[in-house]
């Protein structure tokens, strides 16, 4: 029975997240009614990150077992046929060993978040960044980044939700670059971590954020930080501007 | 009765086009009406340049009269309102004289091209690029486009509904860049013309991908273009991957 590991790219908006649900479409549901298709009967996948509802994926990871010993070409192409037209592609498969495991052998999660600052509504970028209408200062919300590296106890930035035995976690690295584009200013967040606390993202946006507007100091989320209290953090901003980019891999077996 | 000049941004996705029509959706239709909720009474507005169903636009110019002394500031605002949910949205206004024409006074049209090369669709990029599933050599299709630029009747790379005086037309720059991006390998086609013709930024990029493929030589579409005859074009490429990027001005009405 072997075993694949699947690299998918997906448009969050009209999904009720990655995990299945009875009730809401999700992506976890279209792959494994996809790969009904191909070998019927129950599938059941495993993803390194489980993405909330309206989150975009560049490079989600998961696995699954199949029956016949596919080619990884032949299994990708064949899933993207009956994934059509739900905007879900596999970019890319491997086979795998048999303890090779999506969530549990990644050693690494990569986030993108942007934030657009512009007046005028969005057209083209609608869906797929978080708009602000007003300005936003890059410097002080690197400041505060700062303070979030590292080995900490999020609970301040953790839903209420979140299932994680422990928050303690270590951040290896949020960097914001200010880009100016054709459809206003862009901020990009970039994230590091082996792994991410339910809502940690959105979470520490939604507070630099508040940094870069000016109604926070840097410090300000060090002492939010150091609280361990879920009310001191700032609000948590939406999920459109949020992309699980890749995850990695001792060995990963994309790159054999 | 001040006059205006308004940047548009679309997607063209949802619209027959720029040109107002009686049975389906167009840009213009709905920045007429918008304009209505302001002034009530007809408007008639001029575009600097009208793209075809499924072209978008970053930077379109168009202006209007109206009898209120907007200023314009408010103007953009108040027509953003009204444009919603529309994906239309005005990202700049400026008073201009009552001789300025959007068209007339254009002395410049930029477009940008984005064709995709990867296997599996598209997912977030859907409709906002032309995919290709194979590969595309750059460097023979930079030395296609070197053919194109300059004074030269475009006949063959002209629609037959096509309604300029002339085919004579001198393009002032076709540069092709290659970059590696998380959707696949794209090519951005970035042209630069006083005015095009009918179809002409698409009947270039649908000749120049064939050269990218392999199927066309470079020194093919010189004789293409010397043929001018419309039989001689390569096939015409999807409006999804084209965009107005901008239109030039003696003296820009958004940079005083």
């Amino acid at each position: 029975m072997p075993r694949f590991a699947l690299k998918v790219e997906y448009d969050g908006a009209p999904f009720a997240g990655w995990q299945r649900q009875a009730e809401h479409p999700s992506v976890q549901g279209a792959i494994e009614a996809a790969l009904a298709k191909l070998e019927p009967g129950e599938h059941t996948i495993a993803a390194a990150g489980r993405t909330d509802a309206g989150v975009h994926a560049r490079g989600q990871v998961c696995h699954c077992d199949l029956q016949k010993d596919w080619s990884p070409f032949r299994l990708s192409e064949a899933l993207n046929h009956h994934l059509k037209p739900l905007p879900v592609a596999i970019v890319d498969a491997a086979e795998v060993e048999g303890d090779w495991h999506a969530r549990f052998s990644a050693m690494e999660r990569r986030y993108l978040f942007r934030l657009v600052s512009r007046r005028a509504p969005l057209t083209l970028e609608a869906g797929q960044v978080w708009q602000v209408k007003h300005d936003l200062e890059l410097a002080p919300m690197q400041e505060a980044a700062r303070h979030l590296i590292g080995l900490h106890d999020f609970t301040t930035f953790r839903s209420t939700m979140c299932q994680a035995a422990s928050p303690v976690k270590t951040l290896d690295a949020l960097d914001i670059r200010e880009l100016e584009t054709d459809w206003g200013t862009e901020f990009q967040f970039r994230l590091r971590a082996r792994s991410f606390l339910h809502n940690q993202v959105r979470s520490f946006v939604g507070t630099l954020e508040r940094v870069g507007a000016g109604a926070w100091a840097p410090e300000d989320v060090k002492a939010a930080l150091d609280a361990r209290d879920r009310a001191a953090c700032g609000p948590v901003c939406p999920p459109q501007g949020l992309y699980l980019v890749g995850v990695g891999y001792p060995d990963d077996p994309f790159q054999r």
